[in-house]
This record gives C-alpha cells, sequence and structure tokens, in this order.
C-alpha cells in the first residue's frame, strides 16, 4: 500500500512570502509549485525547486489564471484554446527552471479557480491537459479523484493520480461539502489522520454520511498555511507510517 | 556562402498587434519570438509560432526584461542569477509554446535592453546562455557579432551565430554607430542589400570607414516596423539570392 | 435639443496603440478615457487628455477590470467593496492625470465586462458609483440608458448621463440585440446617423421592431476602431448637425 | 520642539502581507502608504488608510517604480515626464482611496529606487514633485533631508519636511553611510533613540564622526520589518516623549 503527500510550495512573490515551505517539505512527498502567473516568480521557483530536488520531493507544475491580486481564485472565463495556451506557458517555465537546477518536472497539477472549473467541465480540462502532454507526454496528471478532472485525464490516456483532501469532508456523491456547511473543514489533525488512512486503506472516499465511493486515493493534499496545517500535514504522515503505508512521489496510472 | 534572415515577431500584447509578421515571414528563415514578458502572450505565441513553422521559418525564443509598459528597452540592474531564471523561464515557456503547435525551438536571443546589456558584460551573457543551455544544450545562441555576447557562447563551448544589422553603421571597432549620429542608420533599402552582400562575401563586418573586420556574418537582422523596414528586408533578400547566396535558418558553429 | 457625443480613447499601453484618437476627437465632445487597468497607463493618459483637452472634448474616467491580456472584457468575479476600490483607485488616477495637464475630469463610464456587470446588477453599480462619488460628488455619470447602471445613479441622487449606441439593434425591452444575431449591428454610416437623429429627437431608444422605449438619450456612444466606425461618427455628427441639434459634452441630470 | 515619526505602510499584495501595520500605527504619527505600483493594491490601501485614519495617523501617498517583483528597489531609467506622470497617477489613486475612507493625503513621499534618484537628480525630483503639487500644491513633500530632494522641493515653494533616519549611520557630508561598511546600520534601540534625541534638539544631522550637519530634521523615519524595527521604533518613541519632544504629523516648511 502507497500513498503520496502533496502541497502547494513555492507560493511567494518577490520580497513576499506564504508558507512554510521547508516545514512542508520535512512532510509531503510531492511539491506543486507555483509557475509565476497566480505566485511564484523565477527566483522564487528556482529557490523552491532546488529545496524540494534536495530533499528528494518529487515536483510538479502547478499552473493557475495570470492573477497575481487574486491568487488565481477567481474564475476568470477564457476559451479553452487560451487554457491550453496559459498552462502549457507555465509548465514550460517550470520544466527550464527545474532544468537549470538538476531537476525535473513530473507532475502537472491545476489550481485554484482553474481547477475548479477543469473539475465541473471536462472540455476545458481536455484543453489544459492535453497541452501539457504535447509538452511532456509522461506528466502524471494529478486531478482531484472523482470529478471531470479524472474524465479528461481517462479519456486522454495519460498517466495520472487520484487526489483526496485530508481536511475536506465530503458528500455522497464525492464533491466537497461546501465550505461554511457543518463538516466541511476537518480540523483536528487526529480526525485527519484517522480519516485519511480509512481512505487510503479502502481505496474509496468515505463520505461524512460513511458511504464509500471506490477512488483512487493515490496522493493527499496537505496545507502549510494556518496554524493547525502543518500539524494535521504531520499527523496524517505519523498514521500512515504508522500503518505500514509507503509514501513516495506518486507513480501514475492509466485507464 | 549561407546566411539566415532573422527578424523578431509575436509582439502584440492581448488585444494590441505590432508589426506586420505574416509580410516577414516571407522574407526571412528565422523568427524570434516574444516569450510573454517584455511582448507577446501566450495566445500570441502559439499563433505566431504556428504561422512560422507553416512558412518553414525557424524558430527562436526572444525572452528580455519583463516590463511589458517599456517594451523590454529599459536597463533594469538584475543579479546574473535572477537573469539566468528570467530567461530560462521564458525560454521553457516558448518551447512548450512551440510542442503544443507541433514545432521546435532552434535559437535563443535576447531582446532590447537585456541584450544590451550582455553585449557589454560577458559574466551577464555567461549566466543567461548557461541558464538557456541547461533547457537545451543544443540550442543555438543567436550573439551580436563581437561582443561580449559572442565571447560568452565561445566560453560555454555552445552552438552560436554571429549576428549582423542590415540597417545599421559600424564603427572601427565593430560597435554600432551611436543612433543620431551621422551614418549610423541606413535608410535606403539598396545601400542596405548591397552591404548585407558585402559583409556576408567578405565574412566581415564593414565599418562605415571602410575597414573590414573578420566577424561571423551568420545571420542578418531585419526588422518589421516602419515604412522602409520591410523594403529593406526585400531588397536584402533579393540582393543576396541574385547572388547566389543560400538563405536557410540559422546552424550553430562552435567555438 | 442636445446631444453629446462620446468615445473610448487612449486605449494604447507603452509601445501600443489603438484606434485613431486624433480622428476621433474631431468629431466627439467626449473622451472616455482608459485608466492604466484594462488599458493605457500615465503616459498615454497624459497624452490624450492634453490633447482632448486641446480639443475642447470633455474628459471621463473609463475605469475596467485590471485585466491587460483581456483588454477588461473578461468578467471576473469581484466583491463590491473591491469594486468600489478599484474604480476609486482609476478615477484618482485619471483626476491626478488630468491635473498635470491642466484639465479636468468631468464624467466616468465604466468599461467593458465590468460595465456588463454593472448594467445587470444595480448593487455592484452602486458600490461603484458610490465610490466615484466620495472622490468627486459631482462627477457626471455616463450610464447605459435603462439599465441598473441608471438606476444605481437615481438611487444615489448623482448627477448622471444616458448613453445609447449609434452601432447596435435594441430589443423591445430596451436591452442590445445580441451579437450575431439579426439586427444587432448596425452597419451603414447613413442608416446609423437616420437612427440617431430620431432618438434623440423622441427622447427614447427605438427598438428594431419599431418600438419606442422613453429614455434618456443624452450621450451616443461611437467608435474609433474598425473601417466603418469613423465614418459612422462622422455621418451620426454631420446627421444631427444638419437638424440642428447642438452638440455640447454631456449636462448631468438628477433624479 | 517637535517632531514626527513617519513609517513605510500597506506593503501588502493581495494575499500576501508584509510587516506588521497594527504595531507601527501605535508608534507613529505619519504613514506613508504604497500606492498599487511597487507594493499595495486597491484593497489594501483602503484598509491601511482606514486603519490609519483611525489611529489619527497623517497620511501620505508613497509613490515607487511600477515593479511589483522587484519592490519599486530596481532603478529603471525614465525621462521626467513619464516620472511625473507615474508618480501623478499614484497620488491620485491614494487620494481617491483616501477619500472612499473619509480620510485625506497629507503628505508625498518617494519610494525606493525612484526615491535613490530623486535624492541624486534634482532635475528628476523636480519633475515628480512638480506634477505632485500640480495634483494638490498644499501637500507636504516629505524629503531626505540635505539631497537634490530638499532642493527641489525649495525651489519649487512646495511646502516639505526634511527626513532622517533612525537605523542609519550618516557620512561628514550628511549622505548615508553605505550598508556594508562599518556603521551604517544602528541594530541598538537605545543608540537610535539617544542619537534621534540628539538629532533633534540639536537640529542637525549628526555624523558617525561626530560632526554637525545643521538640517531639517522635521520627520524621523523608522521601519516595520525585521526582529528590531519595532523596538527601534518605540524606543525613539518612548525617548522622544522623555525628552518633552511634542509628536504630531508633519507640518511642512516652506523655502
Amino acid at each position: 500500500m502507497r500513498v503520496d503527500l502533496n502541497a502547494d510550495m513555492g507560493e511567494g512573490f518577490g520580497d513576499w512570502t506564504m508558507g512554510d515551505d521547508a516545514a512542508l517539505l520535512e512532510v509531503v512527498t510531492s511539491a506543486n509549485v507555483a509557475c509565476g502567473a497566480h505566485a511564484g516568480d523565477w527566483d522564487v521557483m528556482a529557490r523552491t525547486m532546488r529545496l524540494a530536488a534536495a530533499c528528494g520531493v518529487g515536483i510538479g507544475a502547478h499552473p493557475g489564471f495570470a492573477d497575481l491580486q487574486g491568487f488565481g481564485r477567481r474564475r476568470i472565463p477564457m476559451a479553452p484554446d487560451t487554457v491550453a495556451n496559459l498552462v502549457a506557458w507555465q509548465f514550460g517555465a517550470a520544466r527550464a527552471i527545474a532544468a537549470t537546477v538538476g531537476a525535473g518536472v513530473r507532475h502537472f497539477k491545476l489550481h485554484g479557480a482553474l481547477a475548479n472549473m477543469a473539475s465541473e467541465d471536462a472540455e476545458l480540462a481536455r484543453a489544459a491537459y492535453g497541452a501539457a502532454l504535447k509538452v511532456d507526454p509522461d506528466v502524471i496528471l494529478l486531478c482531484l479523484a472523482g470529478t471531470a478532472q479524472e474524465v479528461a485525464a481517462r479519456d486522454l490516456g495519460a498517466a495520472w493520480a487520484g487526489e483526496i483532501f485530508a481536511d475536506r469532508g465530503y458528500n455522497d456523491d464525492a464533491t466537497l461539502v461546501t465550505r461554511g456547511q457543518p463538516g466541511a473543514m476537518i480540523h483536528d489533525p487526529e480526525a485527519a489522520a484517522t480519516r485519511m488512512v480509512r481512505f487510503v486503506q479502502a481505496g474509496a472516499i468515505i463520505a461524512n454520511s460513511g458511504r464509500e465511493i471506490r477512488a483512487a486515493c493515490d496522493s493527499i493534499c496537505l496545507h502549510g498555511d494556518g496554524p493547525e496545517a502543518v500539524a494535521i500535514a504531520r499527523a496524517v504522515r505519523a498514521a500512515l507510517e504508522a500503518e505500514g503505508v509507503t509514501l513516495a512521489p506518486m507513480a501514475g496510472r492509466r485507464g
């Protein structure tokens, strides 16, 4: 039994910093590195990737909307072709920075509003993923398990990995409980850790109702900001290790 | 005898256009495509590269300072490491967009103020070129012949090509006559064409004084803006063809 | 009988130009000047306002989303408070540039997607207009006649002027015929001119069906881009002058 | 005897924060608010100004180069006319945001590289200050005491205030000791506090050599970032209060 732990990183810009990348890199096995559009710049990217590589953490490109002020969290309507170009551009930039630090980019994960839109719209997801695959046919697409992202990755015959959240509750249809509703957020590190062990062992998302939905639980998304985030990350890792689950950068599945 | 004709392209941004790329693509053999920092965006890049590939024109990445408002023409002081990251980031973005249109990036040419700074400062040029070579060891570095750019490319053992200007006069030390001084600009298409034939046949820059300075006259820089620019470009091409010079995308030289 | 002719201007950025401001300034009586967010920069704004002032044309601030690449035409979801700050910021910038050229800003018109959103959402319009009025209580709000923009301006007790389009067809509810549908665009200069005379004389929008909807026909929006745009602008002006309609910068109405 | 304590604020951008504005606002009497070019955005500006006004702290516009990634610390060569437009644009934006929170902008201070350039080049300083005065003839120009900034403010007959640094050593010609050289930085809060009391009481900059240079010691620049910065700020304030010096927002002097 094996799982990957991923987190967003390299989210500074210029003199601004965000999150505690060094702490997270001791916990995760994959890093989603911002590409300079919603966060990150060439220098931040190089520093982050160098650090990730030194920690043996898998590097991923994490493209988002070119909206620094909104941190890529605002939905900007955009034709699929433009989304394709937008993410290819960022993916290529990430690959080049990785090359300058002697590393490579193993995976590709959409950020923020763009990720949300692609999880609801398989055409948009296919445009984004199709562009990424033209840049690197072997890249692993990290997809929100059970969403249109996964549908698109399967359609394209790509290597992909399914992603689940350590700190979010699920509805019976495998969608996330909307923020602000009861059960949306898991704040307790031990609760989050126990859940993740159950998800991974069951190979299923377990909804707040108790219902199990078979899902590709390949990679657990952790966060680095907020007081409890790093505590949750560490608890999840410790619980998985205690159960003998191997922690390693994601391997792509196909089909 | 063989020479390349290059021109900057893809210099629009969003709804703004610049230059007549379609007209230039009928004349040149290499296109320097802006990478989204000083000009160009992901969509402009894709359109430009698709068109260049369809015309059989060699594609180059043309990185500059991230200064849209200044079009990359203002000197921004920057540490060599940051310049390295800046140009790697753009080069990678260009390679990825090229991949999405089924093309490749053959060469790399610095833009504007960054090019000027690198032509005077071999350390800066080495930083930029070194980063580009980590991204693609086979890329051809298009260097201003006889400047610190050429020195850096030779130092790095890279494939490089020397660039000369069709519409600029030269001093006895192979530097350009400063704009505004007599002889700085060549406005007459026939004069430009005759000069370029002489440069290529002599394998030398011929200064305004008549002095010949041996130089790698591998690629002639043409322009697309201004009333006489396209006329000069066509005249240069016609004169070279009339002399039996082969026009083809640059081949890199080493050492 | 009196009407204003307005057009968007100052839509260049850095080295990029757009439209023929000099030609339009001979026709219009009010200029909507981009404020550096979706188009325009401080230098373009200063040049445009200096020229407008020299032509005796009324100057307006024309704020939009901070989305250069999308030219402010993409709908970016944003809380009303943020929209208020966004447009105040641009309005203030415009007032300051006007001051440096010895002119003043008389009116305020929302641009692009932000204008469309405010024409459908009176709360958003009130947020934007309320902020503008805190900056200058006497500014004239140029509102799309019959939309939520007008509702908001009336609610706020502001000075406002109603805007109609020379080159667009109207539905029976005073909304514009959607682009791409029959009757959406008026291409013929004489047809546009005749319509505008009728609208102004009737004090009503005349739908494509012939139905008259009473409306504040205070200012006619003209365009400067496209081959027929300047011809339409000139034809509209000539027809109004032939009918003895006074052409002058908009005067605000209240209530 | 009276002096102002000023600090830079509102230096966040989007989701990024910088410095502890709330802590500083308990110490200072004037706040230099970034205007959205090198830092700050419309929302950050509004929050910062609202807070400053609530604390009774004088608000200043703090324009810099439009270089977010470089935080306005890189020298970008720019014609004086363009600098004039750049700072007017930011000053106007700041005035408008202040208006929306029911406050006003009392002073104007250049930021970073632009400030450094203006302290060496009176023509550049005159361009910037002249533009600010066209926007508001009564604004107080906060000038680095004894530099070309002061020369320009006097030339223009403007209201101005002289600024000294709490944490920097001075040479005998009133210039700052270059960072990295002995005596450049004052790290000890008590030392900084003692120095500032002496400067203010003497009406002079006291060089590290002990030499006194008569100077307008109207406003002391404090910092909010770094572990000792707030401690220095508090110590300076306490020492001045203990000596009976009145702390109040700067009043402009003329001539």
